[in-house]
């Protein structure tokens, strides 16, 4: 099931990018399933990690490349995490990043290793063996659609997004694909995303900005609460379209940011879409909160309430339990009486109880939609926050359980 | 689907409760629905309740009347919550107390009311004016497995537990009902526990005890992390059996302590083996955490992880969703190779990563079962907590969506 996502074809090269796919038989054969991103030199790169203390040896490889050198290599495998696989994961992947150097004119600490796929397995080396010589060989600046699919794991559609805006009156380009949700026994769902842009911009600022924009786009969905190991985002520079961006104040830079922002909420939207079993896209917005963790305090609180997942995949405009989840929530001295609470326009909670106009017919007509907003005013004061989710489906219950036997 | 639970029917009386049960017609005809506890003048009763900011009329009534007066009357209805009714659910709960207490010596005051089921619906008074006559003739020692069904919603099975100990000498009874995990659109789940003993229990201790109680036991079950406005838990010492428990320190308080601790462990328990569509009963035990908040942050997370829940409902030894709940728990500097995790005696995880001795088999053997523990060693302390918990079903996705359709 996915949420009125389809393939996206219309990728735009990004001058200094080129991407390479092979069939490298990391788990499966006859599988795209390793792919190369080659940056041209000069290219700056970003990226923000995983919290979940238990990362996988690429990532905490990959943020000790990221600080020694200006990456040329992004190497990603399906198939197999490399995650819980203690001294010989970490072996495992430096000895992916040295192979590909030794075949290239990069240091092993330029090339970025990323996995995703089955925990708790060795890497299979020699998949990298014979599927490094492959990508390299097929690096090609319009790869990106196939390389959108070669980093599924169980990812019902390749996701992607591709934006021009002229900017200083020079056309600059920004090309992304991500993957997510899927499940591979006993995987969990990685999700990655590398977004690439042919501006130039500091150093500090692409830190910057990959950080706040992962955080309003890949840190702001949610299908089951549930954090992967191998959560990657990264945003590339590769500076060839000769805009530059050193002046976060500047026009250029906002123009730039907004179509950045554009692209990463695309991709991480198309994750929750694409989401195991959704048959329901939900926008939950946050309004009136006191404190900025607060209005996120209560959209993740009712986003991963079973109760209300479960309600929405029935398009049961269950307001009880929407409004016992903001309860619980955590909020200090909340007043029951300034709570509001609308399903797109239709206001279904006036002043913490049912409101006066609401009829379930209302409810039911907006939760019949494949895709609606949960509006909630807390009445506490200016903070505000929006996340998106899936509902919860007895198919999100085949994918993790019955795959298994 | 319930696991391995049986309809309790070995309730002993407790000298100084009498309960009433009545077909009061408060939602459903033909459906014991309304339960009266009538309670010896001089017994003592202590409470805990839902800690959701969103807490029904019923229970903020009840505590007031808790600290008001010593209550005679406990007055429970099933088949509506009346909760989010605003001030009019406030006044309904009033003039059910008020009600009984106009056709007993009691004042509205000693009336303390319970109310589950259905949300934002009003309390229908007239059911409460024919049953509680009903319930008031009815009354009886005798009648715990009466009123064990007659507070459930849609509970599979009624649920008690009873114990007699010697206590100084003298016999001691303690005799305990709850309800739980049922779901009646759109409602849902209300946890309700009432627990009597005829120990006389000064009001201080009472109190504590209450709160520890169900610290140890309703409040270390999960089934869907979801926490229902309605939620209350009950302890009541009548004082008949002559046995006094006035020194907290000493061994009959010891004694009785540890007794009530059985049937507030057994009660609460019932309601994960008869929890919605579980099909597994899961204790997990988490130690060596460095603070007692540690240990329960850590339980938690891999309880309400949906991955780990429907690897538990497949039979499938994921530890990797297991190690990854661990890993997002927000524990600060988890040091993941101090992280052991076990199955019952199998070990799965060593140092952080799969164990070596570790063989599918082994694992799958013990998830086959349909009670198993999960123990995670954090390696960082001497703290530690136990909590209980259900697996994910498809069964629980249908009782929470398709009842509605």
């Amino acid at each position: 099931m996915a949420v009125n996502i389809q393939r996206f074809r219309d990728y735009l090269a990004v001058d200094g990018v080129r991407l390479g796919v092979a069939q490298a038989g990391v788990r499966y054969a006859n599988r795209d399933d390793l792919v190369i991103m080659e940056l041209a030199e000069g290219s700056r790169c970003a990226g923000v990690f995983t919290r979940n203390a238990f990362c996988a040896a690429p990532v905490v490889l990959c943020r000790q490349h990221l600080q020694a050198d200006q990456p040329r290599y992004l190497l990603i495998n399906t198939g197999n995490a490399n995650a819980g696989m203690g001294q010989q994961g970490d072996a495992d992947a430096l000895a992916s990043c040295q192979l590909l150097a030794s075949q290239t004119q990069a240091s092993p600490q330029q090339v970025l290793p990323f996995s995703t796929g089955v925990i708790g397995e060795p890497l299979n080396m020699a998949a990298f063996e014979r599927g490094i010589p492959l990508a390299l060989a097929d690096l090609r600046a319009d790869n990106w659609d196939r390389a959108a699919a070669g980093i599924m794991t169980t990812d019902t559609v390749p996701k992607g997004a591709s934006r021009e805006v002229m900017i200083a009156g020079q056309p600059v380009r920004i090309t992304g694909i991500s993957k997510g949700s899927g499940m591979i026994k006993p995987d969990m769902a990685t999700m990655l995303g590398f977004i690439a842009t042919d501006a130039e911009v500091s150093e500090a600022i692409l830190q910057r900005w990959c950080k706040q924009l992962a955080d309003a786009s890949f840190n702001r969905i949610t299908i089951d609460g549930d954090t992967s190991t191998n959560d990657c985002c990264m945003l590339i520079a590769t500076g060839r379209s000769g805009v530059v961006i050193d002046d976060e104040q500047s026009p250029a830079a906002d123009a730039l940011f907004s179509e950045l922002q554009q692209v990463f909420q695309q991709l991480a939207q198309a994750i929750v879409r694409d989401g195991e079993g959704a048959t329901k896209f939900v926008t939950l917005q946050v309004n009136g909160a006191a404190k900025p963790q607060e209005a996120l305090d209560v959209a993740y609180t009712v986003a991963h309430s079973p109760l209300v997942k479960t309600a929405m995949y029935a398009s049961d405009a269950n307001w009880g339990r929407i409004l016992a989840a903001v309860g619980r929530a955590g909020l200090q001295d909340l007043q029951l009486d300034q709570v509001q609470i609308y399903l797109d326009d239709v206001q279904i909670v006036e002043n913490g109880g049912r409101c006066a106009s609401y009829t379930e017919q209302a409810g039911a007509a907006v939760l019949a939609q494949s895709e609606f907003c949960v509006r909630i005013e807390l009445g506490r004061g200016e903070c505000s926050d929006t996340l998106w989710t899936s509902d919860l489906s007895h198919e999100y219950v085949s994918i993790n359980a019955d795959y298994r036997s």
